[in-house]
């Protein structure tokens, strides 16, 4: 099969990037506005400051009130949101073709020129604090959280996209201020567009709200931090022990991503994989048994999620820790591989069709790796893998004797910290 | 706006209907088979059946094994799932549209033909009894659980779609046949397919799986039960005080269900709504607080939601009171309805586009209606909606001297229960 793709890349002379693609037949567009700035841009003292961002840019600007903000967006028929992560702050939108510069107004002039109030700051303090708060009641969250946390000991990849509540507190504006001219340039920005549009019509909008930024030297990149395995247990009254494990893997621009999606789906990622396989369908022991590889661009680790019986916590760690010496020891099969394969490349197609997952596509291929990827292409690379590269793969990251482990739950027996230790 | 819409419905000979609806331009196709067979069928003794025969349909049939069925639908992308809901069971996928009859045969095979084992049944109560404790694990699911629970004493309307742990350890594989063979008749399901598809091919793919099944007299239906405000406090040493409360609402086929969807917008549905500006924008009291018209076909009702600083519990309170007797007390604008109306379409025109959403509102039309509902119907009876009856049902409904309430949280104080009391 083999496609055209009707995408166009333009460059603003002050570095920032449009991606656009036209897609047939579609009739709504979504576009999303991409900045280089997350929670891996803050020094300590500054945890949060990226996120706390994406929250005041809607409390107004020079031309729009709070309210105005929100009423518009909800005629838009709320498919527009903004999230954090650790490497991007992005707002984005889903809206009937008509509606595109009026929500691309909006958003840019949130993004850009917000202007809020020491009394909005303080309120929206308190709206995150309650966000943190929320996390902290969430089991599964919590643990993942701290988890990830202890993954990366002193390096601002390792803390939490929301911040601490002590960092949160202590902000004041102008330091916020500060924070947001270094990071919010053009040159760490993209605005990506996909649907139904007409390229030219989308690089003159977007040229018309961002164009005057001023360009600024690139700023040096973030430390990528180092990978340590985590061990602990902590005791909380839950109903299930939660449970989590992790291995080091790789960033999201490494070769040997395709290899890693296929041991992934192997491993966990599916519901005929091996520890969905033996941890629910064979023993029963789990309703939520997932694995999953969490990259960032330079750095990566593999992940494993239980939740289980808290008398049965024993149990299911030496399953693991079996389950995964097999996969590690050499156990990969042809059948796996193809499974596995025909797997993620029904997925890749299945996510075609909508126009927010091809403008997520189209902006991560940017930003991760500079260029468009035709969808053949990364169908070519699972193809290529072979059984050889997958099972050395496993051999190099999946050995039970180094994981990181994390257990919470309302027994806590001190041995299972042995479990993944040679 | 006039748009022809290229739908069908057929019905086979035991009364098993189809729904099909073609979309231009679309490549995948969705399709759901529907069992009017959910909680609200359960008698005392059997909370948890509907729910425990949806996880045992993948244990295996007569043609194929647990781990072919695992396979087969990786295979189709992981786009297939299943839930059971209280009027319910639902299967359904969406695939590329040449592997519509191979995903059609293996969701028919495992609804139709399930042959679990006595060491499936086992193994398969201890998968549900985790789900049922991770319930319990998350506070916001935990609570609106029980706080609909208490919603309908004695009325099987209330108990939860997963059941009690006693009931599921409780079922023996008879029982639980028993239940299906009564429950599971073609006169009650639907097979609704919407996408790239042709009528007739998909009436013969579903005529020959479906087609030998031996009609049944119409069962009784479930009594509607009789809706009752709760009001519960409930320690739990949470971060945050998670807060609900109820209002008589209506079924999803009361003719007053758009007037309804437009109060909905305006309490707490959306970014400009009275709850997210007060509670949320003007206090931040709040991250998480929203309303939501909790409908079955017959009955229903309006909850809000939100979690909050424990300190600030009582403000929370006083500030959601004060809140709603405005809105019931003729607060509501011409404005506020003209904004909530463009929000609702925009929603509405939005969905349009997923086939998922097609197939969904094809299927729930015919079920709670009867018919097929053209999209430019449903704007019109928004459109149609005046401020007089949004006035009325505010009044009739939003009482806050005889609202349901229940928190949970780390301190409770007993005075909290007199809050939405006359």
């Amino acid at each position: 099969m083999t496609h055209l793709y009707d995408h166009r890349l333009d460059v603003l002379d002050n570095g920032l990037r449009i991606a656009t693609e036209r897609l047939d037949g579609a009739r709504s567009v979504s576009f999303g506005i991409w900045i280089e700035a997350g929670s891996l841009h803050e020094s300590p003292g500054q945890e949060g400051t990226a996120h706390l961002w994406e929250h005041l840019a809607y409390k107004g600007t020079a031309r729009r009130s709070a309210l105005d903000i929100a009423k518009s967006l909800d005629l838009l028929g709320g498919y527009s949101n903004a999230y954090t992560s650790r490497e991007h702050t992005c707002f984005h939108a889903r809206v009937v073709d008509t509606h595109l510069e009026d929500a691309l107004d909006i958003l840019a002039d949130i993004a850009l020129s917000p202007r809020p109030s020491l009394d909005d700051l303080a309120r929206e303090k308190d709206v995150v604090l309650q966000e943190i708060a929320m996390v902290e009641d969430d089991p599964e969250d919590c643990l993942m959280e701290a988890f990830w946390r202890e993954m990366w000991p002193g390096s601002p990849v390792g803390h939490s996209i929301l911040g601490m509540p002590e960092t949160v507190r202590s902000f004041g504006l102008s330091d916020l201020e500060t924070w947001r001219s270094a990071n919010y340039r053009p040159g760490r920005m993209l605005v990506s567009a996909a649907g139904s549009l007409d390229h030219d019509r989308v690089r003159d909008m977007v040229a018309r709200r961002f164009g005057a930024l001023e360009p600024a030297a690139a700023g040096a990149r973030p430390s990528p931090g180092r990978y340590a395995p985590p061990a602990f247990l902590r005791e909380r009254d839950t109903e299930q022990s939660h449970v989590t494990l992790s291995f080091p893997g790789m960033g999201a621009s490494d070769e040997r991503r395709f290899s890693m999606g296929i041991l992934n789906a192997i491993l966990g990622g599916n519901m005929s994989s091996r520890l969905f396989q033996e941890v629910r369908e064979r023993r029963g022991l789990a309703y939520t048994v997932y694995s999953f590889a969490n990259s960032l661009t330079r750095q990566g680790v593999v992940q494993v999620y239980a939740a289980v019986d808290p008398e049965r916590t024993g149990e299911l760690l030496s399953c693991l820790r079996e389950e995964i010496g097999k996969l590690a020891g050499g156990g990969v099969t042809a059948e796996e591989l193809e499974h596995a394969r025909d797997h993620l490349l029904s997925v890749l197609y299945l996510t075609l069709e909508s126009s927010e997952d091809r403008m997520s596509r189209l902006a991560r291929n940017q930003l991760i790796l500079g260029r468009f990827v035709p969808p053949e292409e990364t169908a070519a690379r699972f193809e290529a893998v072979t059984l050889d590269e997958v099972r050395a793969l496993a051999a190099e990251i999946l050995d039970p004797a180094g994981a990181g482990l994390a257990v919470m739950g309302p027994e806590i027996d001190e041995s299972w910290a042995g479990t993944f230790r040679p």
